[in-house]
């Protein structure tokens, strides 16, 4: 969709999962990983939830590995008839889904004596030749092929697998951001807000009001890689809000 | 993406908002919107989450509203200078964007004289000569075009505004679920559970494994519209498990 430059620090997510779709469980893995990114600098510029149907999912791969730098799935790579990810992936790359011997190795190490059954065993499909993601909560390994990387669903294993692929994604200046709290609505500030934006384009800055407490509130966010800039913005913020004698509950 | 023809009871949910891509907020609009088409027998196909862009929004919208029946956007139609669904709405379906009367002179009842001020103005301009969607929360409506609902991003005030959408959404059957709580692991059901989604191929079943209080175990999730089906599954599934002794924490 994004017509992102590949040599950009663009990334997208892909949450396959039907139980996304229907409602059953709450995503969290978008919040681990585009924290994640901003740290190393690269951007989260799409997300899609799409079903546990291969056709869907081979098309959606194909179409998006072209538009962005870094592709990251996440479910699908588990044990039962309904994990089709990898044998997916495979296709979308034309490459054998086949073992790959040392996720192979890992599992068969890790699970005891007869206990390396069929279901696991499928763990350690994958594309040919394709790279792995060490799992350091529960052994079985995410994988990698060229520009997509495949993460578990489970949350907690998803985040355990990140730092592991610290040194493999290689992005920009680490994106910073700054919040200010208010206690205020947003039309208030709507038009003061506009034109600090209209000043510093390259400059991000959103506007979203809360209810915290029984009490409405508006944060701005304000987030760039330049930290000058971001400066720059928040005094011109402060100066608007001290005028309009509205008070800061939070500035960090 | 999804060739779902129009007719069928397809939806897609677009996302609009930078501080869902920055991980700054965790979305949890995608569950409320879902489960209330799940009772009005419309399946969500997909979800994408895109950024507060003009040019991505049109573009998105132009595409998805032909291959999905109804498309819902969350985000983006509050009074500040990053709240651009409505006019980005109104050239995708290339109408003009202006004050909807309805809309005016709803938000003008609702604030004091003297506060109806030029970001709350905003709020009631739109594409040309688009339906409202009542909001009983706060006054600010949404508003649909066609096959397009455009709702806001604060959860609270979204669930609000669903009911009042009932007679506008004409879906199929109530899509039904059935969930099996199991205290095993995957790898030990992948085998006959495939067995029994082959046999039924109309039935959507799902394994989702689980963490709580310390103990592991799986969910068995059994979708379709319809109850027999649903039913025949969930014999064959508690058949084998009564075979294998894995014990069933919770069959609703």
């Amino acid at each position: 969709m994004k017509k992102a430059n590949k040599k950009s620090n663009a990334a997208i997510i892909i949450i396959i999962g039907n139980e996304i779709l229907s409602g059953r469980t709450q995503d969290v893995n978008v919040v681990s990983i585009s924290k994640w990114l901003n740290d190393l600098g690269v951007k989260l510029e799409e997300v899609r939830v799409i079903p546990d149907t291969e056709k869907i999912i081979i098309k959606v791969i194909r179409e998006v590995r072209k538009n962005f730098k870094y592709v990251f799935t996440t479910g699908g790579i588990g044990p039962t008839h309904d994990d089709i990810t990898s044998q997916s992936i495979a296709k979308a790359f034309k490459l054998k889904y086949c073992y790959q011997p040392e996720a192979y190795k890992l599992l068969e190490n890790y699970y005891k004596k007869g206990k390396f059954n069929a279901g696991r065993k499928k763990m350690a499909k994958m594309p040919k030749n394709a790279s792995l993601i060490y799992n350091p909560s529960s052994a079985a390994p995410g994988f990698y092929v060229k520009n997509v990387y495949c993460l578990p669903g489970v949350p907690s294993i998803l985040k355990s697998m990140l730092g592991g692929l610290n040194n493999k994604i290689f992005g920009g200046d680490k994106i910073l951001s700054k919040t200010l709290n208010l206690r205020t609505v947003e039309s208030e500030i709507s038009a003061p807000l506009e034109k600090v934006q209209n000043k510093f384009k390259s400059v991000e800055i959103g506007s979203y009001p809360f209810f915290k407490f029984g009490k409405i509130g508006v944060s701005i966010v304000i987030r760039s890689t330049d930290k000058k800039k971001i400066d720059y913005c928040n005094k011109e913020i402060v100066s608007f809000l001290k005028k309009k004698k509205i008070n800061i509950i939070k500035n960090k």
